[in-house]
Parts: C-alpha cells; sequence; structure tokens
C-alpha cells in the first residue's frame, strides 16, 4: 500500500492556511517528496511527517514555488542528524539550481545524489517503486510522474499440479525463476496465477492539458493535477501562463478512466475552490477538491 | 512614530506556530524588513502586512533560518508588480547568498541593490532612520542593528525673541540654516528649544551576551533579541552554538537601561518559553516573551 498526503494546495505563492502543492508519498518503509516549495517543512511538521523516511526528492520544475523550500528541508534534515544520502530528480539544470540550493543552505553533511532527467520519457526504479517521468506542458522543461507499486502474481498449487510441474520446482518457479528437468522447460507462468493490479498514482502539474497526460495516467488509483483556475473564463489566463482550468483537468481524468482526481495549485486569487466543486464533478465524479493535508492509502485491490 | 512587528518567534526551524525570526519595521511610508527566513511571507502575510513598502531589507548573517525566504518573497514583490528597487544590506559575503537566492528565484524583473557592511560598525540612513550596524559574537559574521528615528527640535519664539533673532530670519533658522545680518550671526540654537528624545529600536541575534550590544542598546524603547534557550543549564550549548539564554538576554536589557525587551529565536526544542518569564523577569521586569505577530507602535514621548 501507499500513503499519500498533499502537504498543500497553494500554487505560486504559500498563504497561511494554504501551503504550496507538495505531496508525500510513503510506502516500504520509503517516503518520496514530490516538489518542495517556501514552508513544505512547515507543512511536513504539522502533518506529523518526518524528513528521515525520505529517499528521494523529485522535481517537477524549477519554479521556486516547486523549489525553494529545499535549503530549509536539507538543513533540518542535516539537524536530525541525518547521514544517508538523498537523491533529487529533477529536469535538466537541475545540478544549477541545486548550486542556488547550497549556496543558501551551506552545511549539509550528508551526500546529495543528483539525476537529471532528459527527453520526453524517463523510467527508473526508486527500491519496489517504479517511477515513470513525462514531459508536461508548461513555460520552462517540467515532469509529471506515474508511480507504480506492481503487485506480484499468487502462487497457484492447482495450476502447478495440472501442469505437471515437479513439487521441487515450485519455490524456484514462485520466485520468477525458470527450470529444466528431464528435458522439459518449467516457467513462472505455469505455477502463478493471473497478473494482479497493482497500485499507480499519478501527480501533473504545472501543465497545459496534453492529451498523454490521460495516456500516463491511465486506471490510475490517484490522479494529482493542478486547479489552478476554477473560473472557465479564466482560460486565456490559463494558456498564457500554461496552467490548467479545473475543468479540462477532470477531462483528462474522465479520458485516464482514473479512479480519483485530487486538484490542488490553486492560483491565490482564488479564495474558495470550494465554488466549483459541483461543476468539475459533472465532468468527472470523483474529483477532490483537496484540502492541505489531504490524505489517502491506497491499497491493493481485494483478491 | 515607528511600527513594530515580530513576524515570527522561531530559531533554526519554522513550525507551523512559530515561523523563523523576522522584524517588520514601518515608519513615515517606508518599512524594513530584517531577517528573512523560510515562510517569511507567509507570516507577513497571516499579519495583513504588505511587501510594497518594503524599501530595505536588513540581514543580521546569512545561516538558512534568516535568509532561505528570500526567493519567495522577492518573487512575491515581482508578482505585485513591484518596479521599484529594493536594497538589501548584510555582512560581507553578500552578493554571494544573493547569487544563489537568484538561481532559485530566476525572474526578478526590479533592480536588487547590495550593500556590504564590514568592520565592527557601521552607520547610515535609510530615509529619515539612522541605523547603526554593529557586530555580534556569533559562528559567523553577524551584525545587530539600531534603529532611530531623530526627533526635530520644536520652535521656540520665547527664546527667539530673548535672543533679538530678527522675525524674517525664524524660518530659516527653523529649517537648521544659519544667517547673517548686520553682522550678527544667528544660529539654530537661538530659535530652536532642547534636544527631544527620539524613537530607538535594536535587534540582536543572534549572538552571545557581549557586553557592547547594552552600549549600542542604551536607552532603548525596544530591544529585540534572542532568547534561544531558557533553561540556565543549556549554557554551555549556548557557548557551543553562539547563542543566547533568555536570562543573558535580560541581563542586556538592564544593563542598557532599555525600556523593554522582546524575547525571540526560541529553540525548537523549547515548547514552552513562558515557563521562563518569571525568572527572567525577576533579571529585567520588562521583558515580555515574544509570541508570533507581537506588535508595538513606538511614539515619540509626550512634551
Amino acid at each position: 500500500m501507499i500513503d499519500v498526503c498533499l502537504l498543500g494546495t497553494g500554487g505560486t505563492v504559500p498563504l497561511p492556511n494554504r501551503y504550496l502543492t507538495s505531496l508525500y508519498v510513503r510506502w516500504n518503509g520509503h517516503a518520496v517528496l514530490v516538489d518542495c516549495g517556501e514552508g513544505t517543512q512547515i507543512a511536513m511538521n504539522r502533518m506529523c511527517l518526518s524528513g528521515k523516511q525520505i529517499d528521494t526528492i523529485l522535481l517537477t520544475h524549477f519554479h521556486a514555488d516547486h523549489t525553494a523550500g529545499l535549503p530549509g528541508l536539507l538543513l533540518t534534515m542535516a539537524k536530525q542528524e541525518r547521514t544517508e544520502p538523498i537523491t533529487i530528480i529533477g529536469p535538466k539544470g537541475l545540478k544549477e539550481i541545486m548550486q542556488g540550493v547550497l549556496i543558501i543552505a551551506r552545511y549539509v553533511p550528508f551526500d546529495i545524489c543528483l539525476r537529471e532527467i532528459t527527453g520526453n520519457t524517463s523510467v527508473f526504479s526508486l527500491f519496489d517503486m517504479e517511477v515513470t517521468a513525462f514531459s508536461l506542458r508548461h513555460s520552462v522543461p517540467t515532469y509529471g510522474y506515474r508511480m507504480e507499486l506492481k503487485r506480484s502474481r499468487r502462487f497457484d498449487p492447482e495450476k502447478a499440479k495440472k501442469n505437471g510441474v515437479p513439487l521441487r520446482l515450485w519455490g524456484l518457479l514462485q520466485k520468477g525463476q525458470q527450470a529444466e528437468r528431464d528435458g522439459i522447460v518449467y516457467t513462472p507462468d505455469m505455477v502463478l496465477a493471473e497478473e494482479r493490479k497493482g497500485i499507480s498514482l499519478v501527480y501533473a502539474t504545472d501543465t497545459r492539458p496534453v492529451p498523454y497526460i490521460a495516456q500516463y495516467a491511465k486506471d490510475a488509483d490517484l490522479l494529482i493535477t493542478e486547479g489552478m483556475y476554477g473560473d472557465p473564463e479564466k482560460i486565456e489566463k490559463a494558456k498564457l501562463n500554461r496552467h490548467m482550468l479545473m475543468g479540462e483537468a477532470a477531462s483528462i481524468a474522465a479520458s485516464a478512466n482514473a479512479k480519483e482526481l485530487w486538484l490542488t495549485h490553486y492560483s491565490p486569487s482564488m479564495h474558495d475552490p470550494l465554488l466549483y466543486e459541483e461543476d468539475v464533478r459533472a465532468v468527472f465524479r470523483n474529483t477532490v477538491i483537496s484540502k492541505d493535508g489531504q490524505m489517502k492509502t491506497l491499497k491493493f485491490e481485494e483478491k
């Protein structure tokens, strides 16, 4: 299972009751932070989430509302006597940004590994989590992230027997290895039940609503995107600044057949995002107008 | 008069209910911000204080809990369509720190003037405010600031008459100029009443309690210093990290004959600074264990 906490829901400027958009993702003893604007460590503290478990920080892009919390967070980790390295992943230009971060932070005693993503797509693993970075359409190079926890196939003794697999090979095949005995090749497929759906979580902000977001968010358990503006009349402003309307985000969720959509990254000019709830739910029913600290545990389906 | 707002009272790490120490000082249409840690712009917003009036930012030193809010604050000023330049003043090394700030902030469309202070003392004017920077004893170069609003001398017509000043010279002398008529030199002293006390405000953190803080804080209307630790048993830690105990700060206020002392910059490990109120008031009675958003208007004395 994956615990998800949307630390803040603000875009551009942090507000007293609306911290900047950042996502804390925790599973099997690991944690990833996606984006880190000013005040992210305060929002984490408010939700009683520790930076200690964070192995990796994924950055979508380098606008300061997604990065300016890094010096403070790294220093707080240092004060917690962290010695483990941390990996920071983001678009090309990450190394330059981190130079700025480390001029401000100065004394960070643990190693920071930087990984710059290039190209339209990049797939990599964070422990047992598979991450796909996919480029978005914003005013600067920006990536969305699909995070997926695969589910192992169940061992099926009936199937093993039916396929005549010798008992002493069951363990080997269950681990995914194949074996040959007496000229017969036995494969894992002969003892494993059907594929099972994993858990997938997609985070896509800041961006215009390009169609391939829906492809990467296909059947996602949770899609989190910006809902910068609720009012459809803000469409020209959204196009100009390369942001999305809430309704556009809801259309993506519908095309993607996502289970649930969380909107976030609200414009500071939008005082009450809930005003648009009914309208966006008409486009995609399982839309949540997120609030700071929105949490959920994503679980494997029963079966 | 001077409006003072202590935006936060935290040291080292910003907490949900304790923002980092930063001081907003406003007078005669100007404003100065002293220090700008992560979250300072949120604390300003919470107190309904605008960045628009800020002409100058004074930095005490370059630990990130005093500087990491700069990228966000400058960008928020940019979003408010600021075109006026801003001056940032701090110890030597300011230019390097600002390189880091501007790597994160990136697009700041207004001019930023930097002024590095060197030496033990530096006196300069911010409009009609006289500022004295004086070096403190911390683990990195650090300055305290005395801010003083001088008060003009009252015009005294009885004194002018008594000194035989011709009526047509009164205006000139009142403005501080001297004049000569018929071989007689007339000076402002001949028409002005006695000197009047101005308003003075002193901000000194982070530092060990060196004696000259009391000299610069002499007769201050308000002295604001760190009260990093309340418990006297933390003295070795305070010495090691070059910070002050609350009791040490209170002794400075007493030596300085300050009118009032505000303590701030509390260690995150100190959950309830009010526990030490009685003890520090035994050393200096007018000590305030400040809370975030503590405000006061300092006025010229009646007379």
